[in-house]
């Protein structure tokens, strides 16, 4: 019906860490990828944290590979720990921060109720505000992510695009945050063309992952691209028609199906599906 | 920070039958809810035909119950099978038939491809039009339900309100079809009050579960009030604002939780829950 999307070079292939993260300590993660020809990451903070991170940094360094983004930052969870993913992100030099806003839980400390989603919300803007500035000190842009509202209350309270983009709007002139657009969070929102337009080129990072049909975990149970039920390829098309121009990055947490294959069977199958699923 | 929603009387209190499906049959569930003192409920047509139409309208007409709603009919199943739904509705007495669209199961016969969401999308409002035209013919009127997004594609492919109130005012003019709202549905959306006000007569039915922080299944580990995190008090006084005046349906699929209680237990917690938790 519509246009199939440019084809993608090898190069503009991004793998999240975490994908591999079920077979993978830090070291091996990035030598699979590698191995694969596949050069561009987005570091998972927990799994440099698992390494140590002068030894992560080491590895790093000697790797050659490029890191699209750090995940994540959690904006509920307060400026010290906002610096310090900072500080990670800019010395392995990725590209972006991810940011999530956290949830009930990451408030609790402050006193929040767990069901007073109109207050957590209530403070995004004000935080965001004073992380762009932090962030405004490091060479790394922050990359604001919605989540799939199954983990609202959770990981985030921010749960669809809209929401996110009605955010943004809000912040003080100059402050540079951006988005990171994750096709499984986001696939079941209406109107994404036009949201995705409006994203445009605060679009710093896309993340694809599928959605199962019979999908048996809220966090751990996304799907390789072309097994399930997002239109992934006409994604790509809504993306690219927004002006991203920047690697598909595929991020999935699978611990009964995929967790459970080797790391080199999952790059392999990545790589046979580009272009044809996603 | 808001003044608290008026007090429900217990005529205003509706338990949706499937509430007591894991431990009751059509006619055992009438009988635990009327001894409770509840009066009102929602028709399970699962429970209906386990029971045998003509067995149930009997044990029905002779158990003094008033029926909000009967449950559920699927746009995307065609329109015999409304016809049946409504036909069912009607001989019980049912106030609303509950739709919802569907998911790409459903569409299979037709040819739709698994994930072809703006296809599926596309066919909703000539549907929906011919729907509320067979409903006319009943005396049932029809409920409009968007469900959680982590169900879209297997029992719906619209997820949320905003969604649903594009499409009901792309209907023809004088088709009449209204809303059924689900606080465990709905609660991560954004600008909600702005949304329910815009829904206003339109909201039939209101259903009300927890959302609970440890959420272990897609469908059927809902929460009783008070146990998650939907602010179900704000929720009330957000649905009496938009000029809802019905009654509150408690409806709650508890596989693991509550369905492992007798059945008086869980009409005496939602009992004592009223006016302080939903």
């Amino acid at each position: 019906m519509v246009a199939a999307p440019r084809r993608l070079h090898p190069d503009e292939l991004c793998v999240h860490q975490v994908t591999l993260s079920g077979q993978c300590d830090f070291a091996s993660s990035l030598r699979v990828l590698r191995d694969a020809g596949i050069r561009r990451t987005a570091l998972w903070a927990p799994m440099i944290e698992s390494c140590g991170v002068a030894e992560a940094a080491r590895i790093w360094q000697d790797s050659g590979m490029v890191a699209e983004s750090l995940c994540v930052a959690n904006l509920f969870a307060g400026e010290d720990a906002l610096r310090e993913r900072l500080e990670l992100a800019d010395m392995f030099g990725a590209r972006t921060l991810v940011m999530i806003t956290g949830g009930f839980e990451d408030l609790a400390p402050s006193g929040a109720s767990g069901t007073d989603i109109a207050r957590a919300r209530g403070l995004i803007v004000d935080r965001l505000n004073v992380a762009a500035d932090l962030a405004g000190q490091f060479r790394v842009r922050l990359a604001f992510e919605p989540l799939h509202p199954m983990v609202c209350g959770f990981r985030s309270v921010v749960s669809s695009l809209g929401e996110a983009l009605d955010i943004l709007d809000q912040l003080d002139e100059g402050h540079d945050v951006g988005l990171a657009i994750d096709a499984y969070a986001l696939w079941w929102e209406h109107d994404l063309q036009a949201k995705l337009k409006r994203a445009g080129n605060r679009i710093l990072n896309y993340h694809v992952s599928d959605w199962l049909a019979d999908t048996r975990d809220l966090r751990l149970d996304r799907g390789m691209p072309g097994d399930g039920q997002i239109a992934l390829l006409d994604w790509r098309r809504m993306i690219e028609a927004a002006g991203y121009r920047g690697p598909v990055e595929v991020e999935i947490f699978s611990r009964d199906r995929w967790w459970k294959e080797s790391p080199e069977t999952m790059t392999r199958v990545i790589l046979e599906r580009m272009n044809i699923a996603f």
